[in-house]
Parts: C-alpha cells; structure tokens; sequence
C-alpha cells in the first residue's frame, strides 16, 4: 500500500542532465517508485528506481514512459540554446507526445521545465510577472514558449495541472554578474519543484524560478499559492564573482536584456 | 485626564465570541475604559471594563450601547455560514444600527470584523488584494459584503474612517490544511485590530488578516499604510495538520477554492 | 408548443414602477406569457399576461411569484433614497426571497435593476469600469451593492446568471444637467433589457445603462459581449436643460459626485 | 522604376486557401509583382503575379520562395483544427522556415495570419486585449501561439516587424451564432491586411480580425496604431442567422468558450 | 448683468499666436469681455474685447494681466522647440506667474495648452493614456511637463481646477504622414477649448487633442467627463499628403516615436 | 591605472549639504578622486578629493565642474520649501545646466536626488509606485518634477542614464511620527546611492528611498533591479517618538497627505 501523501510512481525526465542529476536524488523521498528516464545513459537503477532509456521524439517511446506514473517532472530535452532540429524534435515534438501520453494515461500533474528565457528580451531595468507577455530570446525560449501554451491547453481542455518552472541559472554558484539576480540553488530548486508537485490546486501556475538574489527582475506574485520560499541567495557571491572580470559595457546588449548572453548566441549566425 | 494617544471609552462588540474573548484581554492597554457587549453573557465586568448585554438587531439598544465611546471594534454578530434570519438580523440590520450610532453619536473610528468569506470563490491558484470584485461564498460571506460597502458610504459621506479586517482563520493553532494558509494568530489579530484602530489617517481600508504563511493567497499592498507585520506563521504547524489525514480529491470544490468548505456549506441544501 | 429562442414565462417585477411600465408593453414579443407582479396595482391581465400582486418581502409570495418562469427582470422594489425600513424589507429581504426562489425553481437567468448610485461617491472627473470597487452614495445604494454581490453568489455557486444594470437616468427625457450625461432613453432600456436576457453565456456581467450622452463615466468594456449599443443620445436636449436654470456651483458635492443629488439626499438628516 | 510607396514584389503565400483567393486578387495594387504560393495548385499566373508552388516544411523551398520579396502576406499552412503531424510541418517548421528566410533575405515585413484560436479558451463573458495571455483551443491555436512567439523573437533580435491577424471568421457571411461576432467581412480583411503592410513602426503588433459586430469579445486597443476602422457588421444578418436554428444550450462548452466549436473540436477523440 | 452660463471676463493669452487667433475669434461668445493678450502685437480691441500686452516672464505684468478674470485659456508661450533661455522664460516662469496670479486673483479655470510632446518619445506602435509617465522629447516638451506638474499642485492644493490640452497637430490642414494621426482640426480646438472651460467639475484633467483620425496614438477615456467628440477627421487628406513625397525610412527615429521631428530637432546640436 | 569597478572621477554635488556630508565620506571608496562641489563652503580638499565651489545657476561653472567626471550624484540646491527664485535658480536652471554638461561631456550615468514630495499630495492611506502620476506638494516638489522629466528626456534622446532617488527623510533619527515612515537612515542612503551608481542597464530609474519602516506608502517593485535592500527600520524608534508630543488631528491636512507638512508650508501664505 502506497503511503498518504506520497506518489506511487513519479516520472522524472532528463534524469542524466544537470537538474535531473540533482532531482533523480532529491525527488526520491516523495514517490515509492521514481521511473528515471533519459536518452543519455543513466547508469543502473539505484533502489526505488525504475530507469527508462527514451527519446522524447519518439511517440511510442514516449507513451511506454508514462504508462502507469502519478505525475511528471519533465526536465528532458534541448536545454541551452541551439540548432533547430534537436530543439524541435525534443522540445516541440517531444513536449508534444509527453502531454498526449498524460492525457492518454490519465496523468493529471505535470511540472515542466520551462525557462526565463521566455522572457529574456525584457531589458534588466524591467520587472516582469507571469502575465506579461512573452518575449523569447532564441529558439529554445521559443521551444518553451510552445511547452507553456501546450500545457494552457491541455489544463484547460483536459484538465492536466501544469506548474511552469521558468528557470533562472540553477548551478552550484553563480559564475558571471548576471547569475548574482537569476541563480537558483539546488535546495531552492528542489524546494520548488517539489512545492510544485504537492501543492492542491495549482491549475495552470507560471512561477519564476530563482533564489532571494538581491535585485531580482521577476515577480512571483501570481505564484504566491505555491508557497515557494527559496532560503538561498547569490548575494554572499558577489565579490568572487565580481572578481572574476570587469563589467560589461552598459549598452552591450547581453547587459542590457535580461536573456544575458542568449540574446546574442546562437544558430543566427550566419 | 485621559492619557494621550488612548482612547478613554473603546467599544468592543462581540466580545463573548471567540475572538472577542482574545480582544476582551489584549484590547485593554488602549483605553481607559472598554465597554464590552454581547448578546451572550459576558459574566461580571472586570477593571476598566464595563459590561452591556445588546441585541445588534436592536436600534434603541445599539444606539445606547454606542452612546459615549470613541472607538468601535465591532467583532459581533453571525461568524459562520448559516441560516439567513439570524445573519439578517446581527450582521445587516445589526451593522445599519451600528453605523447609524456611529454616525449620531460622533464615533469617528471603526474596526470591522470582515471575512475572506467575502472572496471565498476565487480559486486557490489565484492572488487577490482588496480592490478585486467580491465574490462571496454564502450568505455569511454576502452580509460581510453588504458590511464593507455600508462602511464606504459612511467614510465617503460621513468621515467615518473604517478598516474592514478580512480576517482569515483565527484559532489557536490551524486546524486543516487550508488553515495553513489562511491561519491568524491571536497575536498577529491583535496586532492588526489594534493598528487599525491608531493608525492616522485610514480612510476606508480593505485588509486581509492572516498570519506569514506560506502560499497566501492575499495580497495587502493596498493596506500598507496599516504597518501590519504579522509576527506568526502557520508553516511549522504543516507536519502535525498532514498527519491529520490525507489531502482532498484535487478536483473538489472544498480544494479548489479558497472559502474552502464555506462553499459547500450552508442553507442551500434543500 | 413555444417558439424557438422565446421564453415561454417571463417574470417582470416592478411592472407598476415607471421604468416597470414601459417593459410591461416591450418585453412582451420576448416570451409567450409575460408574468407581471408589483405590490401596487397592476389593472386587469392584458393579453399574453398573467398579472400577480407580491410583496417581496413575503418568502411565500415570492417562491409562488417564480414557479413556473423561465428568467426574470427584476425591476422590484425601491428606486430611489429613502428610509431604511422600506429598504430593507424591499431591496434585501426581497432580493434574497427572490434568488432563493429563483434557485428552488431551477430559473437560470436574471436581469437585476441595478443603479448607477453603487458608485455614486466617484468624482464627475473620473470614468470607471465595472470591476472598480463600489462606492454607494445611499442606503437606496447599499442595497444595490447588496444585490449585486448577492446575484454574484448565486453564479458562482449555483449556476444562476445575472445581468446586473446600473442604470444611469431612464426618463421620457433629461430633467438636469447632469442627466445629460446619465439619461438612458426607454428604447435603450428595453434593447439593453432584451440583451440582458437573450445572450448566451453572461455569467455575472456588470453594465451601465446610459445612452450615447456626452461625457458619460462609465466605461461599459467589461460587458461588451452584451451587444449594448445605444442608439439614443441626450446631447439634442442640452440647450432645453441647460435653460432650465443656472448651473451648480462647481464645489456643490452634487455637482462634483457622479451620484449627483443622491449624494447628499436621504435619511441622514437628523 | 517602382512606383513610391509600392512594394516592388510582394509576397502572398496560401494563396489557393480561403482567404487567399481573396487576397490574391485584392492585394495586387500593393505591388509591382505579387507573388503567390501554395501546396495546392494555383492554376496559372496572372497579370503581374509569378506562382511558385511550395511545401512550407520544405526548408529550401521556402528559401527560395522568400528571395526577393519585400514583404510577405503569411496565409499558408493548416487552417483548422486537425491531426498534429500535418500542423507541425506546416505551421511549425513552415513558419520557422519562413522567419528564417526572411532573415537571410532581409525582408523587413511580414502580416501573419493567426488566429483567434489563440485565446479561444476565454469565456464568451470575458473582454480581453492584446496583452492578455495566450489561452488556446486546439493544437491549430497552439501552433499559431508559436507563430506569435517566434515572429515577437524576430522582431526582438533581428528588428523584422509582424503583425498578427487574430482573425476571427472570415467568410462572404456569418454561417452561425457565433459568427455574429467574430465575423470579418472580405472587405475588412483586405483593409486590415492592407494597413498591416502599409503602416510604418508597427514592430510587433497583435491585432484580432473582426469586422463591426455587436458584442465583439475582442479589444484593440493596443493595435489603434494601425488604423484598421471596420467597415462591415454582422449585426444585420443576425435575422437569417438565427432563423438556421435554436441557440445552444447555454452551459455547453461550446456556447460557454469564445473559440466556439474548436474547444471540443480536433484529435482528442481518442 | 452678466448672462447665466457665461464668463464675465475670460482672458486669452498668446492671442497673437496660430492657435490664439482662431481662438480670438471663436472664444468670443463664451464671454461679456474677452482679454486677449500677446507679446506679439494684437490690433486694435475689437468689440467686446481688452488687449493686454504682456511679457510672461513679468510678474507684475502678468498679475496686472489676470486681475479681474473669471478664467483663462493659455495659449501663450513657445510652442516649438528651440532655445533653453526663451522657453524657461515664457513656459516656466511665464507659466508659474500665472498660476500665482490666478491663486490671488481668484480665478477657478485655467485650460493650458499643453503638447503631445510630453510624450513624444513613446513608439508609434504604443498606446498611451493620460496616466502613463511623461516623456518628453525636447526642451519644449519638458517646459510643458512643468506646466502640467505646476498645474496638478494648484488643484490639489489651491483649488483651481485645470485643463491640459495636449494639442496634437492644429492646422488649417494635415502637413505630413505624422498629421494623419495628430490633425486636430480648428473646429475641433474649438469644442475641446470650450468644453475645457464650462464642464463642471474637471478636477485635473489632461486630455488629447486631436480630431477623428485613424491611427491615432492616444486614449481619451480618463477624460471622458469633458465629452469632447470631435468632429473632423484627417483622413480624407491622406491621398493628398502621401502624394507629398515618400514615407520615411521605418527606422528613422522620426517614424519610430509619436513626436516625429521634435525627437531629433532643437538645440542639441553642437 | 584605475582600478576596474571603480569610477576614475565621481562629481558629488551638494556636498556641504545634510546629506552630502554624508555622501562626501562614504563615496570615497567608489572612485579614484571625488569632486566634491557646493555654493557653500566645502573647507579645504581631503585625500583623494577635488573641491570646486560652483553655482548650479550659473552654466559656464557647471560646464567645468562636469568636465572629466565618469558619473555625477547630484545632491545640489534646494532641499526644502521656499521661495520661487532660488528653487528656479538652482533646481531648474541648475538642473538644466547639469544635464547640458553630461551630454557635452559624455557622462553616461547620474543619481539624481529627488524627493517624496513629487507625490506629496497622495493620501496616507494610498499605495503608489513609480509610475503612479506626479502630485506635488509645493514649489520644491514642483522642481524636482522638472527634473524627473528632463533627466528621462536625456536618457531617451542621449543614452545618459538617471536613477531619480524620491527621498523620503534622510536624518541620524525619526524625528516626527511620520518619519516613522518615511525615514531612511544613512546607511540605506549610502547602499541606495552606491547601487545606483554601479547597477548597469539602469536606463531612467525611479526609486523610492526610505529604509524597511513598517506602514510605508511606497512600492519599490519598479525598481527592483537596483537590488537596493535597506537594512534599517524606523520601528524601533516609536516609542521615543510618540513621546514626543500627541497625534494630529485626523482631519489635519498634515495627517491625511503623504507630503506632511509640505502640504501647507511654502510662499503661498499671502
């Protein structure tokens, strides 16, 4: 008998990735079984794990990875910017299939793994909340841009909840000036993807994430219900970080947008 | 002489309730004298205090009852979803004779014991502060509303100053899990009731009584000037709720909004 | 058998009051039987009526009053400022008598006389929307503001839409000037009555009933999807009102409030 | 020499759709040479046109479909709700080819036909605007909220200016209830496309496509840079339309969502 | 005796001016005496008139100038950009002159022509209302973002209520593209100039002026109180004016902001 | 060599003032050489300073007092209410002057030191942001109304960018109640200044300066970017300044407006 309160089966996508790496160990507490799936190598499942290998463009593939699970965190796919295949076969088609597999298979909670990049062409001397509009600085903020309409349509046709993560810069530390406003530590991430998947009544919530980093550009207000509290900040880094080189030049557009270097890298290169 | 910046008479209504009985002992450091009323026994009067027994429906009582005093925290009649008589009587006719012995009696500060009944059918997954419409949950919620408008007219037509305290849960400790958003200490009540009944200049101020929850659904920016800095948090109070038994069917009305049972409950059950 | 898209009992209370009078003759077309009731004498049933004398104060009167009908227009009660009693038993008592009623007897739409005076304390300087918090300039006000939260519970939580009309100045013609800005013409009134009660999907919707007058307040985008579009304007009669006499000082509240007399008429002079 | 302030060649693609056909023959004073293109077969080139036949997932196709233009009217791809393979090649990879010719060949402007499926999912009760989030009906909405998304990123990055046509339903007459709203006549559409082309500094523009009707759902305020003044209603067809049969029960999904037929339209069958 | 309805003495200023001699012209039925004033010279009075030359920048002169008016029309001043020093002596100590001399002289109406250049550097592609901040594009444009700030503390503090017109083109005819949106014909000045004066109860309004043109940038709706329809409309010169010469570059500065020329003329030159 | 991170030249004007005492020893860490500036003495130059005496007024002195700097913190001229010529001398000339000589000399980054009393004449119990309107309270708000304007017109139109600092009161203590509010201690005025200076892509920011007092009237969120996190509260010196004297009086302009006693004070009392 599976415990109250705990998941039987819980999906966790992209478990070999960064996130997913930290996930796969933090998210094992709220299900009695985690099923880790990946299309990179995830090693042996470790106890309580069931390990998928599964490319999200697949269509059966995807379905066979969802049979039978409570819920989805998804963190596979095309993760930093990019060509547009990988991107449209992981993030598009494969956002795709995982949202029928839900349907299909009667999942009716999902925590996606969106990006602030969906909004990265806001200038740093904006603040933005889940509302306005968005403004992608790439192909992959467009591919997540896709993701959270995608999950909009399925809470309000079929009634899946769909928590939004717009992830900031979720690493051990903050390697440039940028990260100090948009880190999101790992307890903090945990913390939020797992607010995430218990919270009751979540619809369809947007929410930011980040830790308490001094002159942050979103507002989470329309996520207030979630209860996330993030207890780290990038503050104390400041002065390794600053350490590292000087600043930008205030009109280099990677200064200027909140997107960061996204708003210049890329497949447009040519 | 009266000491400055006291009240020489503060009437508190409601006074044998469950707050009032709060409010009763920790209201007392205000005023010289603090008249305390219910229509049930409030037992003998204790220093400083007097005593008067006042049905609200009354005119000519509440009129006596208001007759002489500075300051009104009006905490009395119906608190819970019920039939209509009694709610027409306490918490309509009853808060009409109240103004009105405000208005005669040259009372120029009121606190108004509201309800988040009042907004009780926005969904969980929504934040709210005090200027979005009403959207009451029962009849208890809809006589608060006719309570918070009645008090408009007065401020805007009369200079009488109200803060209406939408006042979320207040008990001991939270009782549920909905409570562990919604709780209101005793000590952050009594901050609350007492700024605003000194703080300068109010107005007609809307503000939402709860404690620092986590994943509070009310916003109070637009009562900033009240200072209220609730000192409690119903968050380490979230392992002995959960083991109180499982969470609600995600679909239910009771989870989906936030009146909570209040939506369900009451005299329409016929 | 009854037409296609015409109610077959359509109950108008109210039908001895001026505005009651000319809907008596014009919402005829829309069902087969037009159920007339006031407390005053309505004359002998006309054909296609059914004439019936209610009190809306008396629960039993009422519940009798709607079985059988398929949507209401409520134009009961009292219309202007005045004493509380008359109010109360009329425009509260008898508005929950009548959702309550309306609710037992499985009616699924009502159209509410609302009254501009819910917010009748904003200045002549400011336009204001439906979703801009309420200000009643009366008790006559508070009553409509109780209407409307009320009608608003009984969508949310019983399915019951409500038209609420905050009807300007509905007159054979403007009397004053500011009637040039809230005159509603009788041929507005009863297009704004008819789509009140004909379109699909209205929820709890919130309009203002004026014509296409000059320099109206109020901002009907929130109840677009009515159709509204009055064809009537008072701005031809502003040389007739205009010499009926000299215009208020500009510091008179009356000239400065929206609620115009209102604002300073009533019961509040003792 | 190209006459001032036409385009030399001007791009129209769908061309044997609907709405193409129209333009087809409607945009030709806009430009020296019109371009068409479709999937289907367009038949002959006209005076002044030159047809090129191409498949929008055809990546080097559409490249050289784009060469030499100077602006584009995108009308091609899938037009209605449907199985998701054919709208992923055609409103996904198409219009990702197409922004990523437009850049290569540095064509500055483009008017995108989206779709009012892009917020089908308000309620027929609701007001909405440009700026509100995207709420779509189908897997046809959500593929024109990757247009939407990927156009705003072509603007943000590479300064190509869109404007998106939330076009409602455009044929020679509204076919139902529904339609009496979100009718766009031929006329209007061709103003509207054509002011869409013409009007300096639109940057990124959303505007909904309706013509004049009562009880439109759709404000455009955030568009008025563009002049589009609707000619046509659909109001005076409401006669013919609605002798075509009873309106829907009123809590069908149908008659409850602005997107109409769409929100329990498509693929989810199974 | 001085007819009801009418001003006893209304002063003119910049009489002398584009505007000033339309209005010298067209005022006059407002009042029993119009004072014209200019620095420029007026003629002789004409019947029913006072000229009064006066430099702004002279207090004395400018308190001699508004002695015994009942109120003003401010059309004096610089009205383009140009140098710092005559703009800071007729906009700012001009402006601030008349203002004291209204505050001792009793006057209660002031209508101030203000510019649409307080907000010439919003996009074309913008819509703006009377609440979004002030930006301004020259030293012009900043003199009247004084006068406007200067004119709010004389209401909230003293009373005297203003108009703030922001003109937008006014002109026997549209000049250039930019005027198809800003054209505010003479008979519009007109009808917005006298409502401004006789409109009970305007407060501080700031309102926009221009005719019906298609296009335009700017929202009257905080402003509806004044009930200014115009009547005229540029679009009937477009042919005209588009045959005047080609449309600007889309990224020229002067296409891209509402102000046109003025966000890169004056006297930044050096 | 200049250290990175660090200015070369910071002119700090104002600095014999309250605040540019304070400022004079505090800033010295955030450039090579500090030129401090002021009409009133300065006393001979410290380690690492530069002294110029200059009067804001007069252009030729402050085109050479900005000549060589990297960023400006203006804290000169006027600070309280007072007569129309020195505020016209020093806070509109001067400011004008400033500005002129940023642009002639390139400064790209200037914390201006505005004031509260910008939005003075909001009520207590209002909420307000950055972009709510200006409401000044006297001249002295007035001007520094100017000075927002034309420091957003030289960031618009010249890429010089100003973070405008609407001080609340900057003293060692509170000094009245409603200081309580509105203090802000020397050390949140130091982080405040500092974060202004070195924050890139602060485009035209407006801050509210007060450190973390309870009831404050101001919303920070427009500028969360500058990350400015006052560390210091007002609260704790309640009680020593309630001692101080009774309340106002309610109805005490003073009491009701956020300006305090700038409301009534100034050369308007003839």
């Amino acid at each position: 008998m599976n415990p109250p309160g705990k998941f039987y089966r819980l999906l966790l996508t992209g478990a070999a990735g960064g996130l997913g790496q930290v996930l796969r160990e933090r998210l094992k507490p709220l299900a009695t079984v985690l099923r880790v799936s990946d299309i990179a190598d995830l090693g042996p499942a470790r106890e309580g794990e069931e390990v998928v290998s599964c490319d999200l463009g697949d269509k059966a593939a995807v379905h066979a990875l969802v049979d039978g699970v409570d819920a989805i965190a998804h963190f596979g796919g095309v993760s930093v910017e990019g060509p547009w295949d990988p991107i449209l076969n992981a993030n598009i088609v494969g956002v795709f299939n995982l949202y029928e597999a839900a349907r299909k298979h009667g999942v009716k909670r999902v925590v996606y793994a969106s990006s602030n990049h969906v909004v990265g062409f806001y200038r740093q001397d904006q603040r933005i909340d889940a509302d306005d509009p968005m403004r992608p600085d790439g192909l992959y903020g467009v591919s997540k841009c896709f993701g959270e309409s995608l999950s909009r349509l399925y809470f309000d046709r079929h009634g899946i909840e769909t928590v939004c993560l717009r992830i900031g810069s979720s690493f051990p530390e903050a390697k440039d000036r940028r990260m100090l406003r948009t880190w999101l530590s790992y307890d903090d991430l945990v913390q939020l993807v797992t607010k995430s998947l218990v919270t009751p009544a979540v619809g369809h919530t947007i929410v930011f994430g980040a830790s308490r980093n001094a002159g942050l550009w979103w507002d989470n207000r329309k996520a207030a219900h979630l209860g996330f509290e993030p207890k780290d900040s990038a503050d104390g880094q400041r002065e390794r970080v600053e350490a590292l080189g000087p600043p930008l030049d205030a009109a280099d557009p990677v200064a200027v947008y909140q997107g960061g270097a996204f708003v210049t890298a890329g497949p447009f290169d040519d």
